[in-house]
Formats: C-alpha cells, sequence, structure tokens
C-alpha cells in the first residue's frame, strides 16, 4: 500500500524502456553524419493531434507522432495537441522561459480542445480536464512522464462532482492532482502527502485509500492543498491555465535531470533533441465498472509469440495498478467482461501492427465502456523476442531480410550471449524463492539493498544483484551495474521488469516470499535472513530464486537467432574481427562468428604466474646478454602460445600486438616484499638493487611514457624475440595443419614513420634469420596502431612503411582529450552534469573530435597505399553507434571482445542497410 | 708536449663552430617548409674545384663551394675535388657502401689532379699526396675532420724523401699520417701511438718529437704500423687508394656519429643533407722556414673591429700549434718575415670579404714561400663582434640594413643578454688567476672536471663552470650545460674559445695558473686547491677568474645593438610577446622589447609562502561555501599582483591564463609531516583527514588529469575569483593611470566548444556583477589555449567561442606525441641514436605533426572568425626556427620569455626578410 508510486501510473511504466525505432534514429543518426542537419526556425510550435502523423517524431515526439497517426486513421483518441521538440529547444535558449508566441499557440490550440469537448478550462459545471505528459523521440526513463487530471480547482472540481453527480470521484481526483503537481511540477516530497492519507485511514479504520468517503477526501484536498502552501509560499494555483504552463515547464525542465542525461549518455540521445509535450483531454478509467484502463502488447514482449498481451484494470487510474493492491486481468479476460469493447480492440491492436508493421505497444482507457486509445509504439521486447518477432515477420510476408535486421537492436543481442544456468547445477540447486519471470537471463552475485550500493560494487566489478521492493526511476544506475534485479513487489510491466527487459539484464519480480525487515538492512527469504553481501542466484526465465552462486554454462547462436545472423551477415560489408588473447577466447568468439584476430595483446601472455619471473628477469637485466637470456625462457612460451592461437583460428588472421605496456606493470610493487626476496634470490642480486631498479622504472605519466614501440626502440631484443615466436609459430603450425598463415605484426604506439621503420627493420632482419635457419619462408605483413594523434595526422607517410592501420582509438580519445581513463572520473561527471559531454567518449566513438583524426589517418593513409588495410581494435570496436562511424568512414574491419562480436556483425549490417536505404531515398 | 692533439690540425679547430651561413640555411629551411625539395637522382658525384661555385652549397657542402669559388676567382688553391652531399645519402641508402660508379668518379678526378700536379699516387719517385677532409652545408663539429698526408705508403714515403732531399721531413709526414689514419679511419686509440713517441724521446733524451731524428721516425713507422696490424689483424693498407676509399667512407661515417647528432639537434641540422668530401693536393707548411701555415679573419670575431686578425706558425703543420710547444705569431708579423706573401694575402683577404660581402675565416699554407688558399668562409663570430660588423658593413655602405639583420644569428643574441659582472662588486672581487679572454660574458658556478659531470650538473639546474686542461669535441654537451669554460691550455683559436665563442659561453682559455693535480680530482690555483663543486667566477671579456660568486647585472640593449634592433623591429610582421608572472619580469621584458604579455601564468602567483596557506585551504574544502571563503582570502593577493602588472605594462596589452596545475601541486606531499600538522591546525581538520584529502588528489597520469579548464568546470567559483581580480585590476589601474586596458581572459586546456562556453559563461557572468558593483564597464576578451590535439582539430566550432587563440606548444607537443617531457628522457637518447629522431621536439616545434594541428587550427580558426588572434605561448615561441615557422602560419604573436625577447623578434625579422627576398627571387 504505497502512495509512492501516484506519480507513476501504469503507462509510464513502459515510458522507462526506450520505445525507439531504431532504424530511424540510426537513419536520423546517418543523416546528421553526411551533412550537419539545419533544423529550421519554425514559426508553428503546437501541433494538434489532428495535424500531424507518425513520420513527424522528430517534431512532435514519439508519442506526438503516434497519436496523431491514429487520430488520422480514424481510432478514437481522446482530443489534444502536441507542443513540439522545437518548443523545448527554443525553451532552453530563451533561458528556460516560454516565449509569448509559444504560450499562445498552446492557449489557441486549447482552446478548439474545449470546443470540441464541449467543455471549459475550470467551469464550475463542467470543467475541462487534461493529461499533460512528456514525449520524446525516444522514450526516455528520468523525464517527467504524466500529469493526469490538470485542470481542477477548488471551483471546478464542485463541477465534476455535480456533472459526474460523483463528489468522490470528484474529491478522489482533485487530491490525486494536488499531490502529483506537486510532487512532480514543484518536487514537493511525496511523503508527506503519503502521511497525511496514512492519518486519515488510521483515524477511519480503514486499510484503503479508496474506502475513504468523498468528506474525507475533502479533507485530505484542504491538508493537500496547506502542504503545497507551507513549501511554495503560495497558493495552490487556482487558474488551470497557471497549472497547464507550469507543467509544460515541467516536463522541458525534466529533460535535462541527471537521470535523463545518464540515460541518454547510456543510449546515444543527443541532448539537443528536446522533449516534446502532449497535452490531451481526460478520459477516465474510474468512473465505475464500465470503465477501466490498460496496456496491451500485440505479441508476447518477452516470448514473441504471436498472441495478444496485456492487462487492465477496471474502475481504475493508472496508478493503482502499481500501488499493488489491485492485481490485474490479463487482457482475454475482457472478451468475457466487454466482449464489444474487446473486439473493438483487438481489431484496433491487428490494425495498428499491420499499419507500423511491428509489433505495438499500446495504452488505452474505456471510460464507460467507450474504448480510447491513449499511445501505441513499437513495443520493447526482449531479445529473445526480437530475434522471434523479426523471423516470424518475414515469414508471414510482413518485413524483407533487410527490414527485419533493423528491427532488433544490436546492443540487446547482449543478453542473449552470456552465460545461463547449468542444467545440471540447476537441478541441484536449493530454490529459496519464486517471483515473475520478468526478463530473461541467469544473474548471480552479492545482494544490495540500494541502486547506489549495486552501483559502487558493481563499479567494483563485484558481481550484484539488486535487491528492491520495487525499482523507481532514481536506480537505474544501480540496475544497470547489477547482473540481475530482483523485486517484492510489481508484475510483469512494472518499472523493475520493463527496464530490465530494455537492458538485457535478468530479473524476477513480484516475488512475494521476499520480507524486508523493518529497517530494510535484510531480508527473509523463507525464514532465513539475508544480509548485504549474501550470494543468491536469480533465473529470469524460470523466476527461480537460488541461495548461492549456480554455475553457469556459455551462450549459443543456433535457432532463429543463427538465421537471423545469417541475415545480418549478408547485408554487413565490414568484417568483424574480435580482440582475444587465450585460445579459449578464440575458440569462443569464433563461435560468435569472429572473422579472425583484430588484436592479440601478447602482454597478456606475460602475466602468467609460470611466466612473470622470467618476464621480471629480463625488465630488471643490466645489459644486453642478460635481457637476451631472459627472453630466451621467454620465447618457447610465446611461440607456444601463438601456436594454439594458430590452431584455435584454423587458418583464420591474427594480428598480433607487440608488448605495449609500461614495464613497471610487471614487476612487484615496492611494498610486496616476500615477491621481491624471491625476485632478488633469482637475480642473484641484493633486495636493496632489486628495489632501486623498480624505482628506476617509476614514471610521472606512466600513459605518456616508456612504453609501445618506445621499448622495442630502447630494447630491441624484446621485438626480435616476439618477432621470432610469432613465424616460428606460424611456420610450425602451417606444417602441422596445413593452414595458410599470413601472420600479422602490429606494432604499437607509433608517432612517426621512421619509429615504425626502425622496429620494422628489426622485424625484418630477424626474419630473413628465421627463414634461414628453418629453410622456409612465410609471407608476412608488418603494419600500426593509429593511437598517438601524430601518427593520424602523419599518416601518409606512416602508410610508406605500415601495411595496415588498426586505430586503437582507447589511447586515441585519451591522447586527442588529453586525459586518461584513470584520471577522468574525477571531472567527468561534472562534464555531464554541465551537458559538456552527453557521452563518455571511451565508450562512444568521439566522432567530431577523434573521429576526425581517424578519418583523416584513413585519408592519408589510402593515399600513400590504396589497398592499406585499416581495421579498429579500441573499445569503440563493439559499440554499435561507432560501428556506423566506421562502416562510414569505409574501415575493413572492428575488432572487439568475443562477446560483442555478434552484436558488432549485427550493427555493420544496421550500417550498410541504412546506408543502403539512404542511397535509395 | 701531447700527441692527443694529432689527430686535430690547426684548422680543424675553425670547424668546431658553426660556419653555416643563417640566411642561406633559413632560406632552405623555408623552401624546403612551402614544398618538399625533391632531391633529383644525380648522376655527377664528383665535381673537381673548376667546376663548381659558392651557389652549390648543397651539393658540394660550404668548403667545397668556396674553394670551387675561390678557384674560379683565380686565387691560388691546390687543385682538387669534391665528392657531393648527394654521395653520401646515397651511401646511406646503399647499406653503407660507395656505389662503383662514384668510385670510379673519384679515380678519374684524381688522376685529373695528378695530372695538373704531375704527381703520381704512390710513385716511388715523386709521390702525389692528398688531404681528405669533411666539408658539410654546415661546418659542423664532431665530424671527422681531416686526414692530411694521404697517399703515403713504404714505397711512396722513399720517393718523398727522395724527391724533397729531406728524410726526416717526409717519414715525419708517413707517421703523422699513419697515426692520423689509424686514429680517424680505424678508430685505433691514439694513446698507443703516443706511448711509442714517448719512448722513442726518452730514450734519445730529447723533450720534442721534432728532435728526433729521420732513423728513429723510420723506427716509429715500423712500430706504428706494427699497432696498426695489432689492431686490423691485417698490415696498414699500402695502396693509396685503398688508403682513399677508406678515407672518404670514414668521413662519410661520422655524419652519423653521436657528438655530430647531438650537435645537429643543437642546431637544427637536418640528418639527411649529409657530407660532402673534399680531396685536394696537399701543399706543405713544414718544409722550412720559407713555409708555415695559419688562420686569419678579416675582422676581429671576438669585438668586430675592423682589422685583420690572426695567427701563423712557419715550418709548421697545423697540429703543431695546439701541441701548446710553439707559441703562433700574431699575423701582422708577416709582413717583416715575407712581406710580398703577406701582401698577397692581405689582398686575398680584401677581396674575399668584398665577394661574400661578409667577414671571412681563412685558413692558408705558405710552402717555400708560396701562399696557398685552404678555406675561406663567413667567419664565426661572437654576438658583440656579429652586430658590429652587421653595423659597420651597412656604415661602409656594404649591406642594406635588412641584410645586416640576416648577418646575425637570432640565438647568439643570447650571449647580450644575460648578466655580466656587476661592476663594484667585481673591484672587490679577488682575483685568482688570469688567462685569455675567448669568448666575453660573466659565468659563476660550481666547477667540474669532466664534460660529463658538467652536463650531469648542469642539467639539475646547478650552475656549474667546466674546467679542463683543454677542450675536445666530445665536450660539446657539457661545455652547452656550463656557465663558461675555462681551460689550462689553448690559445684564442683553441676548440673551447671558437666552440664557446659560437655558443655564446663565456671562456677564459690558456690560463696557466691553473695546475691540474696528478690524479685530476683538484686543480691548484696559485698555491690554493680547488675541488670538483667549489665555487669560482669567470670573466670572459678580460680573463680574469674570480674566488667564489661574484654578483651579477643585467644586460640592456643601447648602442649597436639597439640601433641594430631597430631594424630587425621595422622588418618584421610578427609581434613579439613575453611570458611573464611578476612584475619585474615584466619590467625586464619590456626593457627587452616585448610588447605585451602573451602568457601571465597565474598559478605562479598562487605558490607564495604567504599565499599557499589559503590556497591550500581552498583545495582542501568540503564545500563550495568553504572554498569560496578560502578565494576570498586569496581575491585581494590576486587581484594585487594583476594591478602591479598591469601597471609595469604601461599599457600593454595581457593575456591572463587561468588556473592550470593539478590541485595537488599546490598540497604538501604526504611525507611532510610538519606542514600538513599545520595545515591540519589551519583548517581544523585532523591530520587523518588532510591526509587522506591529499591522497584523494593522486593522479595516474597528472599531465592527462583534472587540470586546465576542468578545474572551472567542477569548482566555477575559482573563475569566479580570478574574474573579479584580473577585472577589478584593470578597472583600479585603469582610473589610476588611464592606460586603455582590455583584459585578455585565456582558459586553459580546452578540448571541445562547450567546455570553453562554460567557463566563459562564468566569466561573462562575474564580469557582469563586477561591472554592477562597480558602476563601470571594460572591454575585455576570452580566448584559449590550444593545446590539445582535440582543440586543434575542431577549432572552428572552438573559436565559436573564442576570441583568440595562443598555441600552447608544450602541453601540445605531449599530446600529440603522446609522451610526457618527464617520461620521455627515458627512451628520448634511443631516439636520437637511432635517428628517429633529429631534434627535441619540446626546444624545435616538430613541423610535420605538431605544426600540422598548428596550421590546422589556425585555419579553421579564421574560417570561423577571419579576425581572431592567434599567438603561440610555448617555449617554441623562444626558438628561431619555430619563430620561422610561426611567421609563415600567420600568426599574430609570439610570446616568451624575457631574455628570448630579443631572439624572437630578430628571429621574426629574418623569417619576414627572407620570405620578402624568396618572393622577389
Amino acid at each position: 500500500m504505497c502512495f509512492v508510486a501516484l506519480a507513476k501510473p501504469l503507462f509510464s511504466l513502459y515510458n522507462e524502456a526506450v520505445s525507439l525505432n531504431r532504424a530511424m534514429f540510426f537513419r536520423m543518426a546517418l543523416v546528421c553524419m553526411i551533412n550537419k542537419e539545419e533544423i529550421p526556425m519554425a514559426k508553428k510550435y503546437v501541433y494538434r493531434f489532428e495535424e500531424g502523423n507518425a513520420n513527424m517524431r522528430e517534431l512532435l515526439g514519439g508519442k506526438g507522432a503516434n497519436l496523431a497517426e491514429m487520430s488520422r486513421m480514424g481510432f478514437p483518441v481522446p482530443p489534444g495537441f502536441t507542443v513540439t521538440t522545437e518548443a523545448c529547444t527554443k525553451y532552453y535558449e530563451d533561458g528556460k522561459t516560454i516565449a509569448p508566441e509559444i504560450e499562445e499557440q498552446i492557449f489557441a490550440s486549447l482552446a478548439k480542445s474545449e470546443e470540441i469537448i464541449g467543455k471549459k478550462f475550470g467551469s464550475e459545471d463542467d470543467p475541462y480536464l487534461v493529461s499533460v505528459r512528456s514525449g520524446a523521440r525516444a522514450s526516455m526513463p528520468g523525464m517527467m512522464d504524466t500529469i493526469l487530471n490538470l485542470g481542477l480547482t477548488d471551483v471546478s472540481v464542485k463541477g465534476l462532482a455535480k456533472k459526474t453527480n460523483n463528489p468522490h470521484f470528484a474529491y478522489d481526483a482533485y487530491r490525486r492532482f494536488i499531490a502529483m503537481f506537486s510532487d512532480v511540477v514543484m518536487e514537493i516530497p511525496k511523503s508527506e502527502f503519503e502521511a497525511v492519507l496514512d492519518e486519515f485511514k488510521e483515524k477511519r479504520g480503514v486499510k484503503f485509500d479508496r474506502d475513504l468517503t468523498a468528506e474525507d477526501l475533502q479533507e485530505v484536498v484542504v491538508r493537500f492543498k496547506e502542504i503545497y502552501k507551507n513549501h511554495m509560499g503560495v497558493e495552490f494555483p487556482q487558474d488551470p491555465k497557471v497549472q497547464l504552463m507550469e507543467a509544460v515547464k515541467a516536463v522541458f525542465r525534466s529533460w535535462d535531470n541527471p537521470r535523463a542525461i545518464y540515460y541518454r549518455r547510456m543510449n546515444d540521445i543527443p541532448g539537443d533533441w528536446g522533449t516534446a509535450v502532449n497535452v490531451q483531454s481526460m478520459v477516465f478509467g474510474n468512473m465505475g465498472e464500465t470503465s477501466g484502463t490498460g496496456v496491451a502488447f500485440t505479441r508476447n514482449p518477452s516470448t514473441g509469440e504471436k498472441k495478444l498481451y496485456g492487462e487492465y484494470l477496471l474502475n481504475a487510474q493508472g496508478e493503482d495498478v502499481v500501488a499493488g493492491i489491485r492485481t490485474p486481468s490479463p487482457i482475454s479476460h475482457l472478451q468475457d467482461q466487454m466482449p464489444e469493447v474487446y473486439q473493438q480492440f483487438v481489431d484496433t491492436a491487428n490494425k495498428l501492427e499491420a499499419h507500423y508493421r511491428d509489433m505495438q505497444d499500446m495504452e488505452y482507457t474505456i471510460q464507460e465502456g467507450k474504448l480510447f486509445m491513449l499511445q501505441t509504439r513499437n513495443g520493447k521486447r526482449t531479445a529473445q523476442a526480437a530475434l522471434k518477432i523479426a523471423v516470424d515477420l518475414v515469414d508471414e510476408g510482413v518485413l524483407s531480410e533487410e527490414e527485419a535486421v533493423l528491427k532488433v537492436e544490436p546492443k540487446q543481442l547482449d543478453s542473449l550471449l552470456h552465460p545461463a544456468f547449468d542444467a545440471d547445477a540447476l537441478k541441484k540447486a536449493p530454490v529459496i524463492a519464486k517471483g515473475l519471470p520478468a526478463s530473461p537471463g541467469a544473474g548471480a552475485g552479492a545482494i544490495y539493498f540500494t541502486a547506489d550500493k549495486a552501483a559502487a560494487h558493481g563499479k567494483n566489478k563485484e558481481k550484484v544483484i539488486l535487491v528492491r521492493k520495487e525499482t523507481t526511476p532514481e536506480d537505474i544506475e544501480g540496475m544497470d551495474f547489477s547482473q540481475a534485479i530482483l523485486t517484492a513487489f510489481g508484475g510483469m510491466t512494472s518499472h523493475a521488469a520493463v527496464v530490465a527487459r530494455g537492458m538485457g539484464r535478468a530479473a524476477v519480480v513480484g516475488c512475494g516470499d521476499l520480507k524486508f525487515n523493518a529497517d530494510e538492512t535484510a531480508v527473509t527469504i523463507n525464514g532465513k535472513e539475508y544480509h548485504e553481501g549474501d550470494l543468491i542466484s536469480v533465473d529470469g526465465s524460470t523466476g527461480n530464486v537460488y541461495d548461492g552462486l549456480v554455475a553457469t554454462v556459455d551462450a549459443s547462436i543456433s535457432g532463429d537467432f543463427a538465421r537471423f545472423m545469417s541475415w545480418a551477415d549478408a547485408a554487413r560489408k565490414l568484417h568483424v574481427r574480435t580482440n582475444a588473447d587465450t585460445p579459449r577466447d578464440t575458440i569462443n568468439a569464433v563461435k560468435f562468428g569472429a572473422e579472425g584476430i583484430g588484436l592479440c595483446r601478447t602482454e597478456h601472455m606475460f602475466f602468467e604466474a609460470s611466466r612473470i619471473e622470467a618476464v621480471r628477469e629480463m625488465i630488471l637485466s643490466d645489459t644486453k646478454e642478460q635481457r637476451e637470456k631472459a627472453l630466451a625462457k621467454i620465447l618457447p612460451m610465446q611461440q607456444g602460445d601463438f601456436e594454439a592461437m594458430y590452431k584455435a583460428l584454423e587458418g583464420r588472421p591474427m594480428t598480433v600486438r607487440y608488448l605495449d605496456p609500461p614495464l613497471h606493470e610487471f614487476v612487484p610493487h615496492l611494498d610486496m616484499t616476500e615477491e621481491i626476496e624471491q625476485l632478488a634470490k633469482n637475480l642473484g642480486q641484493s633486495v636493496e638493487e632489486v628495489k632501486q631498479k623498480i624505482n628506476a622504472l617509476h614514471e610521472s605519466n606512466p600513459m605518456m611514457g616508456h612504453r609501445g614501440c618506445r621499448l622495442a626502440v630502447t630494447f630491441p631484443e624484446i621485438a626480435e624475440m616476439q618477432t621470432r615466436a610469432v613465424l616460428q609459430a606460424a611456420i610450425n603450425v602451417k606444417k602441422e595443419c596445413g593452414y595458410d598463415i599470413v601472420p600479422e605484426i602490429m606494432i604499437p604506439l607509433v608517432g612517426s614513420k621512421k619509429e615504425l621503420a626502425f622496429v620494422k627493420k628489426i622485424v625484418d632482419d630477424t626474419a630473413k634469420k628465421v627463414f634461414e635457419e628453418q629453410g622456409t619462408t612465410l609471407e608476412y605483413k608488418v603494419g600500426t596502431m593509429i593511437e598517438i594523434p601524430r601518427a593520424a595526422v602523419t599518416a601518409d607517410e606512416i602508410a610508406e612503411e605500415a601495411e595496415f592501420f588498426s586505430f586503437g582509438t582507447n589511447d586515441l580519445t585519451q591522447m586527442t582529450f588529453g586525459f586518461s581513463r584513470d584520471d577522468a572520473g574525477k571531472f567527468l561527471g561534472s562534464y555531464y552534469d554541465n551537458k559538456i559531454f552527453e557521452s563518455d567518449p571511451f565508450t562512444r566513438l568521439d566522432q567530431d573530435g577523434v573521429g576526425k583524426l581517424v578519418k583523416m589517418a584513413a585519408t592519408l593513409g589510402r593515399q600513400t597505399r590504396p589497398d592499406i588495410k585499416l581495421g579498429i581494435c579500441g573499445e569503440h570496436g563493439g559499440d554499435p553507434s561507432s560501428i556506423m562511424f566506421c562502416h562510414k568512414v569505409g574501415l575493413n574491419y572492428v575488432s572487439c571482445s568475443p562477446f560483442r562480436v555478434p552484436i558488432a556483425r549485427l550493427a555493420a549490417a544496421h550500417a550498410a542497410i541504412l546506408e543502403k536505404q539512404e542511397k535509395n531515398a
């Protein structure tokens, strides 16, 4: 029983998830990339629903465009209008004020609505009421969502009571409005209103809000208005037009609240898009047993099954559902209760799906037996459902294969690629609780009861499960860092469920077995107390919760997934490689469709316990001879690594990057006394000597220090050893397995042509020796990372030596921005808060700056060597929006971590298909 | 008496200094910059002197071109030929071998020489002998210089003895040649030859080499050849052509020895220029009392006085002078000894100076009463002499003012700008020794006896004096890091003297009062022992040496200097500002001609003991309020600083850079217990708390951390305080003194437009407040440093906010290369050794990489804002070759340290004049 949810009616739950039509988003992104979009100064800031259509999403937002489209198609949509996204942009340009011409247009459109409905704003006889809802191009959690019943005042509430002959309904509506307006528009704490309600219920000895009398509610209204006045210093606004303008401003403001900014950053949504505002005539689902409200999907958003899926509540406004008091009924029940309305709804749903050629997510209200459509949009779905729907729509002849490929968001695949519980382990695991299987997937980890703690521990690479009574939009970051979400309350359409599905995060909701202790420092699950840090496992596919950590198995690609990916592969032009340093990762990546290794980081091979001693010996050598002796120990190990990698690749190409990190990363810290003593013993040196040498390796700015090819310049024998290891391994595996191996040797951190030429000569000279010794030769290529700004601007010269470039966008981003990843945390928060940065440049490639250097280097490189092979191996290689950019610039391949390979394949396909559509448009 | 000097004949001493015609160098650099020079594949690798001329310096080197010119002009030049610089380049391209076609051309030209002279290489009757000398475009110390008497073999030595009827002369020449060839070409230690000579002299009971008999010398020759065979495993080459080709290769090799590379780096000489080789018929100054050898300048290279200046020795080859046995006579004595020769020489000198329109530095040999010219070039001179000569040549009507401006190398002015001894202090100072005043200037510091130690201590910012018996080319780096050089031996034309003059370093040479102890760990000066680290002062203008540190006074610009600089100022287009943070520096810089301040680093104002406490309080504040309280303490101090600066500037402009360094630079280190305790007390916090906060300021890569405008984004109140300080100071000084001040506020480390816009808004908002408070307004400008690569590539966007750009090329170089100045020391040595880098990118602007970004940013910036003001304030702003680049790119000003201002003015003038000459050419 909780007032908390008042401001979050049922409908809003869906808005937490992205309803964005990805294809449209990508198309827009593409257009922006090709030619910076000029937004013309529009004179018209307000569109009535009948003036718009589905193609006007940019101007009207998703919600507004679809309300217009439904109006246009003749569906029963309560009349209203949309204040455009341009009005929002102008609001910010004008120093957060609404220009008079916009206000005028709003009031003119309002008058038109009043005329159509035949009611008057603030009327003491038959007042006109509206809902005010935000609606960006992409729906965004964290933004202000909905205010219902706007227009109620001390005067008009009487009119409503009179007109409906239902004072209880009227005052219930008024108290809800005051609380919602106070909370959402004025940021007055909800708890104060809740406390008043609790006080009244106690006084009356009743359990539910609805059991209070009309008179009680009248008193509640008085008290609510007092709270408002205490906080604001003025009376609750009694002019509906003032209420309306304040609500519109609140929507605009909410575009820039921290949660919305965080969400935009996570989802690559530009901050200058702005949000639209929809002002729609109220219809009431709470006018008795022939009224109701609900949501529905044309197909099952969890499984993709082709069957109408949804819930509704009779005699209710949205927030009643979330309050957890009444259980919604499945939509199929409506057939019995209101067969005509049901049939009308089914027809509408079918028509909408056919019209939009995609699964629809709809909101509706029934007022006294009459159906009203309040929203439709392409429905958010799980990755599994997305695949099934895409494949089904092709089989149904609705979509072409390429169109279907665009229906699945690349990032969504992530949830299909991560481990599921091992079936055998699962059988033995003790089920301690069961909830609703809200978002499929397996999560195992330590439990935390607040989103902040979950986020903090998750950031520290701990696997965490967020356990909450229910989640709210404030929890979004904590959810993002969790393996799974477990809630005590809420249904399949609750906030936790919808957001988790959107994120591809496992979730079990409405788990009634979960009892929070009074102080919320522990939960009791069937008699056993669990504290923060205790381990559980959560199966989002079955709803089961297990004690402890249950073993997991790797994902695989088959069935619909495989069929879908074959379409994606057919469409894409970019090759997809993987970043892998072990045979295990390699095999995994190949299973996920990797076409080779784009980045094999040899230093990762140095860290193994059995090798690190020889590596340290090499580093702490005094002379070239000592160093060569230590390197001779490392050579067979490294060669063995490469042989195993070449075997795992079965003939696919591999780019081997030579030793990159600063040497001090390999030696023990000065306070690791035991290790240093051991090392001194091994080296036959004194502890003091070893410490001095370790100390001498210290650097002021290791990121800009003695690393990368600089190591090969000062210690050529390291590059010699690595060349031997690569070439001998390739020769051996070629001999043994017959693969036609062409080793690709990549020199890191090159900043000038001469630098690369110097190291390349070491490689070539060593190769000559190896070939003589082995009595055979082998084709091989020498290339470089482009990760230093100077390399990018002198790429024409560097290409004289380099046979391929691989853009190391991690380092390139650091150097181009001039801040290191390790240190940027101290200020990036302020940068997001102040809208200086909209996305993390280490996640999403900064196309204006870093991207400009990439483009320049690609052009200069091809100028010198037209057939130069170009790839990317920074973490951006697995980021869909960055892959779009790589396609555009004409790179040959992207390389990413094994789990990102299918995502990259799909993103590459999106890029190619959208480009084609763009050309044909 | 020292054999050490054998390989360094008198002539070579001069070659240690740069004879480079700077104007020509700059012109070539300009050509290269405009359009990368294509060097055509020349077929002709060998030019006879009669085929060349002075304009062929690039191909023939300076020495070769001038020998050709003198031949052409009919002066008595022993016949010979030049192997071109292109042959040197080809030698490296061909993997350090001389192509057969080059060898053929050499031998063909050799045959021609034999024909002209009428002698035969290796002849047993009348052998042809040659000297082999290097000759790059710019003469370079460290390169192999000269081999004399080449062509002597066991057979031809007899021919020489027969022909000259002087076996002593013949065998003396042969033993010198063997030792020189072994040392210079084959790198056999000189000491072994020296020991043999010592043994013979002891045996014979004589003191000087010349006192050995012809028979002794024959035995010496046998022993020398044994040494050669021991080292080389083969006999000393008895084929003169083999000797010649080995000598040519040795010259080519010496182009790339470490000292030559170091010199090139110091002097911006490209590594791909290569050196030419001159093969010239021998003439002998040691054929009796009518023979001799010497050097001379047409004017005094130390003072500029218009008077023939030089020395000679009769019956000598060059090395005899250096050996310190005989004192050369002043050239005027030649008038008495050989009046005809003297007159011929005077005529020649006058003609050469008139021809080259510059002071000439000449080498000559008199063989049996006949004068031969061996070299002429524009003479190296002190800065004082350079100014006087330039001004005199204008007054003599030889040069135009602009031509005269080109005659002084900008870097040379340095020596005129540094302090001289305070006249009063000097009177009281105890003179402990007196030597030759070889290079003017005052140096005071700690003495060191090896160049390595001097360099090591000098690098640590210690003021050092290099004290040596005599200096050698190996000492060049140590000399460079010394305040002054003091030697026990050598004359006004000794190595120490010539090189010190070239460097503008004070030097006193031939200081006989200086006695090195046997183990060279101390020197005794008139009875007192001095050890390394002891303090002395050296006056290069008087030759006096003082005990302890003598006080110095600042330099000033007057007389010839002022007149000369007025010509430079008239010619230049670039404005010259200074980097200054104190009124004292400002006044100094204005005295040196600074037209304003291009960079006022406000953080330097924070470090003062009286302020650092408030600064630390600000940094360790927990809340904005605490921080503002601390900032309120700093505000009046900072405002006071700016007021003093504005007053010192007397209306000149000042660019104020806002706080830049990471905050941890201001707090005490964790081990500074006392300071932390004090700080904790001040802050009312526990020591532990303070330590924790200090620890939290730690950064992995401070250079890429929380600094620059990032501080203003996270702590806007710092930028607010600084804005207040600047504007209030400007308003006050304007009111008080009437200067029309337009403050220039510079935001550092900007990487994106929005970042600058954010900070600019803070400035603008604060300005508005200040103006309201003060009831007045002031024009001011807000601009940014361009020091982050991203700022350079997005300069078009940034210019929408920035009213000026100042290129911070220190940071820009770091970020563009991806290495930090603090860490690069670990590998830059290897980069120089391996010829990957030819110059220090932190000293000389890397035009290909960093420069490309500067050019791009300048173009983009002007595209957006055509009147944007562009400057440079990195250390490159005081580097002549970088200033040339700034002129070319069209910057408005350079800003450099006060002492560099005159240098920058002159370099800017050179750039403008050379560009004009280029256009008119």
